[in-house]
């Protein structure tokens, strides 16, 4: 075992705070990396203040990882010491099932291994990005391409395959009307991404205030959904509509939005429950779907298209003092667009 | 106009009784059918009922209508005297919108003209099946193939392409796990569809009680959604499931019984909303889907599929005095599987 420095919230709404917790040994198939960077989801806020529920302490939270290789286990093929990586919200998975067995071991039906706030497969606690170092098998670590900002290469593991993967499932392109619903930290990755498809993007956010931010990273078009108009005069516009916001939404009204067999895809995950009327499914054979970030292939094939297509996330870099205070500004909206923490300040 | 006899409900909730009703000349591409069957929908039920608001009266209802050509206008091309026809849920449509160019007329975004209980284009109240006679344009008339029975494929032209056309949008075939709730009027007509497509068929009803019967339409295996056994047995199974049952279903409870990327298709119209939370959705990378009947060149090729596969419906045929008694035992269940009224008991 090894002692590295973390930064950990040690019970549910305490503030995060500098600790050293132990990395298991580098096994055959294992992977050293230092970590650079890590991301902050707006994932880790809920988890780290237990509003889901199931949190466990001290939690270390972080699923945007991006560092060098500094070590390698006998066995491994994928990576070498000095390759720039990355790591998304999962480290393994049972590599059996069909969803395992098919690259989407997001899906895995004994359950992936959650990058921190969850149990190895060997009964020990995972623990997360905000640290110097972490050690995953080299199969759930991703090659982060030349070219690629590493900071800024961050949140694509998590933010960047969230909108990739539903992007491509629903072949978002030239000639397909896409909205992404936020313009956050995932939003505003989806609006790059969906850009470099060829696709024409229009961002549906409460305000006009981030219009001029879209339309610079790639959107054609920005609407207010405050405004009871942009529902009428959308009506029937969109083929496919990514809602990034984890809050409830009036489903109907933004079904209707929907061009014929147009999709409706939630990749947030709002705490109540939302009702649609059948009708508004029955009409236009509209569908609401649910995409869950992405397996390994589509991760790495994410990031080979945002290297190819010069896509990175719009960061503010922040030292790891500052994460309590980032905290409560990304639950305030007051971020452009993403946190990315220098882990280089925790050593 | 021609006087032509008809069933009609005078009144919201009042029984439906023989009277005469008029039909338009024939038009240059109009096609006169003496219809010799027409199916009882449940829909027929809910707008004599006038359950689902919006209901105009004298109401004929009717758009499960097989029947024979008996006129054809001057430039009428694809029917011919003589022809065995049939016509469904619409007659008529915008013919400019991108839907009905695409040919999926049920989608017009100017609102396709129903058999029944709408107003055509000239402003005239459109009049159903329960009559001896219809004029319609001949684009919205479809051909009945030979070799099918023409009473029992009448039932064809609602139920069939409602259980077709997303039986063929969601690729049902060989490989595929397909399961339809509810074993009525359109559940049944799918166990045919699905199993002639080459899919591993289950069907999911309250109770056991009509498992012989699907068994024997094609049906691999009969699932009682009343034991709760049903729903942690089958987590993960189906690739597709139509919901066939016009009621409010426990969704989270049946989005767990899909596999990854699977699809819960629901073609009816419960009259309240569904709820349902997201995690059910981004879980396996799910959707829920709405199909509404299909449009007139998907309905001509369901009907040839039939005719190649000898699909027709399981029917009870009826005289026009019973279809009164008929409409309670439809809302009773106690049909199998579809009402039939011979319409030369009209005459």
């Amino acid at each position: 075992m090894n002692a590295v420095a973390a930064l950990a919230a040690p019970a549910a709404k305490a503030p995060l705070e500098r600790t050293v917790i132990e990395r298991r040994e580098v096994g055959e198939h294992d992977i050293l990396i230092e970590i650079h960077y890590a991301g902050i989801c707006h994932t880790d806020i809920h988890q780290a203040r237990d509003e889901w529920g199931r949190a466990a302490f001290p939690m270390v939270p972080g699923h945007e990882i991006a560092g060098v290789v500094t070590a390698a286990g006998s066995a491994v093929t994928r990576h070498a010491v000095g390759d720039r990586v990355g790591v998304g919200c999962f480290v393994d998975s049972c590599r059996e099932c069909e969803n395992c067995l098919a690259g989407e071991e997001q899906h895995c039906t004994a359950g992936e291994t959650p990058t921190y706030n969850g149990i190895d497969r060997q009964g020990r606690p995972t623990l997360g990005g905000y640290s110097t170092h972490i050690v995953v098998d080299e199969n759930y670590v991703l090659r982060v391409p030349e070219g690629l900002d590493l900071a800024a290469a961050a949140p694509l593991l998590c933010a960047g395959v969230t909108l990739y993967s539903p992007l491509k499932r629903w072949n978002a392109g030239p000639g397909s009307r896409v909205a992404i619903i936020g313009m956050g930290g995932l939003g505003h990755v989806g609006v790059k991404i969906a850009h470099a498809l060829g696709a024409e993007v229009s961002v549906l956010s409460q305000t006009l205030r981030k219009k001029d931010d879209a339309l610079r990273l790639g959107a054609d078009h920005y609407y207010a959904t405050s405004d009871p108009k942009t529902f009428t005069e959308l009506a029937g516009r969109f083929d496919l509509i990514i809602n990034t916001v984890s809050a409830n939404l009036d489903i109907n009204a933004h079904l209707k939005l929907l061009a014929r067999h147009g999709t409706l895809v939630v990749v947030g995950v709002p705490s109540d429950s939302d009702s649609y009327h059948a009708v508004s499914l029955l009409t236009g054979g509209r569908a609401l779907a649910g995409s869950k970030i992405g397996g390994i292939r589509e991760t790495q094939e994410m990031l080979d298209f945002c290297a190819e297509h010069g896509i990175v996330a719009e960061i503010e870099q922040i030292g790891a003092d500052e994460v309590n205070d980032a905290y409560d500004r990304v639950v305030a909206g007051d971020v452009r667009y993403r946190f990315v923490v220098d882990i280089a300040t925790l050593r």
